[in-house]
């Protein structure tokens, strides 16, 4: 979380996440059925259902399929507000922001996208974001009086985990100019938008997260995602969590090395399967053939139309990713595994080489076999994994099977 | 777990861990202390220390100071007991069973060990360490009235989340013949004999937890532990978890493909990590050279003599291990790297070499990179790791930070 949360505060969340998973799992309950579902004191349970309702998290529905009666009047039942939004994710991109919301039922609420140039300032970034959150909830009737959490995706490496005070963004590796600061100014923000705690991650691993939900992944144990692009990220989502890592790099497929005397990457190293089978490494290696081409849609152009040293170029990107998610495979052991991006417009041309590669050099799993397979989602998969990330921080969810599908061992 | 649990007793499991972790918490405490620590209603919590007292996990202390008084006598306190196991951990290796057994303070009431034939059936190895555990707990008065589970630590590839009943074991892989059979057999037994749930995990994972939580990984976010011996193994403890995967295959780090037109390796593949750096192929390759050779004694014998085609192959070895780990990181961003086994009995001459190819090739981490380190612990790893999966199998502390050290992130 964005800022330390007092233990006090955090076991009331607790309380409060336990109220609203038991209506999420049960429907409808009456105060006394609710009681016993959570195995909370009562005076416990009559503030936190008291401060839900008052926060519109919660209504009251009446007694199913009665009016009032002279005696033995049924009790009124507490239930999940559809409208109001409990987690907010917002996923911006280098061209566009994307936001949407989750009520306490898991349900996602609205789901909205505007673009903006790649130049946009992070302040003005932000601002966008907001206005579009605005005019969304207004028009959708959304309210955020219960609102848990904001879940961010931002590009680049990130964690909220890591305070920015020593957190060294090496150059390279950052996608957009700001680094911490940039960090620092979106949580701030959003934040004391909100007042509620900001949960920031890399984009890439936001969409991961919401694959491995509601996407590929759903109902498999462990994902590894890979987005082939102008850059190569990726994500794991393993026993039913996204997994950060110790300083916010978990994931960096693109940064294995695979040719050790290869040209020098971005990051510092050599060999980075980046500088072989990101979507600007196979242009270059295309131009350098056909001097013609000047983008993606060239290179694409030319697979249409059969180009045999086009085919190749494109081939043997594919293979070097399949070997890095192989060895990724061996070492993580996720059921499914997902591959994403703009290089996936080169269609078989890519995938096949890339599925070969792997098979060849994955630790078979006994009719297991994790093969690469395309994303399930749209292009708002950063945000709804920003939200998930917020559902997920919750102290009573962590650790648990992530809400839809995803199992844990 | 090794057999489904009704919810009911899920439920009350998590009571249980609840009030045990209060106490462990905040040491004695009354009953109304207690009731206010862990907000269960009085009556559950009645019948959930009644049964806890029964069962012998908690004991009854007199008020600090005081005898009894005329009026106004302050309450008796709750408090578990030290002589009481309430996990019991068992590793079977090639040639050895450990035992070893933890009260619910968490702390290690006994280990022991002792060596079997490496021909030993499975039935066989139960009993030996049966008897063990007898012994033992007569020697030193632990009761396991209120054990929580117990952990188990095999060879080769094991997950007890996998059902025997169409789990093929690849027989390559199977460093002992039985596979699942064996699996069931010790499962089975152990449930009989102490009625709890009894955890099967692979060895050398059972020591990466270990590792991870009072070794070399203590106080940090992330370990990833190879062990280089007769084959390679590895396991992951990422978030706090250890890694099982999804087909029980999580960290086998020694089946990552190095060479592809390599020796064919016995998991299928070619030119695996294993068939490159274990000590069996390290003597294969220095006996080649030094037809003498005949034992990994003997290599490092000539190492010590300062033989520079030994040395040679030695350092290769190293440089592959160092180069697998980097990948591996780089792709889960461990904080820790931990390497055991029997190779690192050749010190520096392949630990120097395999740490030189993981700094060449891991993504650089800000001030943070986990260079590669030597095991903390002493031979019974795998037994405290079996201990502290039956502790981290609990709902309450699943998700949670390991219980002594180990941060999430």
């Amino acid at each position: 979380m964005s800022q330390p949360v007092a233990v006090q505060t955090l076991v009331r969340r607790t309380h409060e996440d336990r109220v609203l998973a038991a209506l999420r799992a049960h429907g409808p309950l009456s105060r006394s059925e609710l009681s016993e579902a959570v195995s909370l004191s009562r005076a416990t349970l009559h503030d936190i259902v008291g401060d839900l309702l008052r926060r519109g998290a919660l209504t009251t529905v009446a007694p199913a399929g009665a009016g009032p009666r002279g005696r033995g009047r049924p009790a009124t039942r507490l239930a999940l507000d559809p409208s109001a939004g409990q987690a907010l994710g917002v996923d911006f991109g280098h061209s566009r922001v994307c936001v949407a919301a989750a009520n306490a039922a898991h349900e996602i609420v609205f789901s909205r996208e505007v673009a903006y140039a790649p130049s946009t300032p992070w302040a003005r970034r932000v601002e966008i974001a907001l206005d579009l959150v605005d005019r969304t909830t207004a028009e959708t009737g959304t309210t955020f009086g219960a609102l848990q959490g904001v879940g961010v995706g931002l590009p680049g490496p990130v964690s909220s985990g890591v305070p920015d005070v020593g957190w060294q963004v090496r150059e390279g590796l950052t996608l957009t100019a700001g680094g911490g600061a940039r960090t620092t100014l979106v949580e701030r923000t959003l934040a004391d938008r909100f007042g509620t705690p900001v949960h920031v991650d890399n984009n890439t691993r936001m969409a991961a997260l919401a694959e491995a939900i509601w996407g590929a992944g759903a109902d498999h144990d462990g994902l590894l995602y890979a987005r082939v692009s102008e850059g190569i990220g990726g994500g794991l989502v393993l026993q039913g969590r996204l997994l950060t890592g110790s300083s916010g790099l978990a994931g960096e497929v693109g940064h294995v090395t695979v040719a050790r005397e290869g040209l020098e990457c971005r990051c510092g190293k050599r060999g980075c399967l980046e500088t072989l089978a990101s979507v600007p490494a196979v242009v270059r290696a295309v131009a350098g053939l056909r001097p013609q081409v000047r983008s993606f849609d060239d290179v694409v152009a030319l697979l249409d139309a059969g180009d045999a040293e086009t085919l190749e170029v494109v081939s043997r990107a594919g293979t070097y990713v399949g070997r890095v998610l192989a060895a990724a495979c061996t070492t993580a052991d996720p059921a499914v595994v997902v591959v994403a991006g703009e290089i996936t417009r080169a269609g078989d041309h890519v995938l096949r080489p890339l599925a070969r590669a792997f098979r060849d050099e994955v630790l078979e799993r006994h009719e297991r076999r994790p093969d690469p397979r395309p994303t399930a989602l749209g292009s708002d998969a950063g945000a709804l994994g920003a939200i998930a990330a917020v559902f997920n921080r919750s102290p009573l969810l962590t650790g648990y099977p992530l809400l839809a599908g995803g199992t844990t061992s």
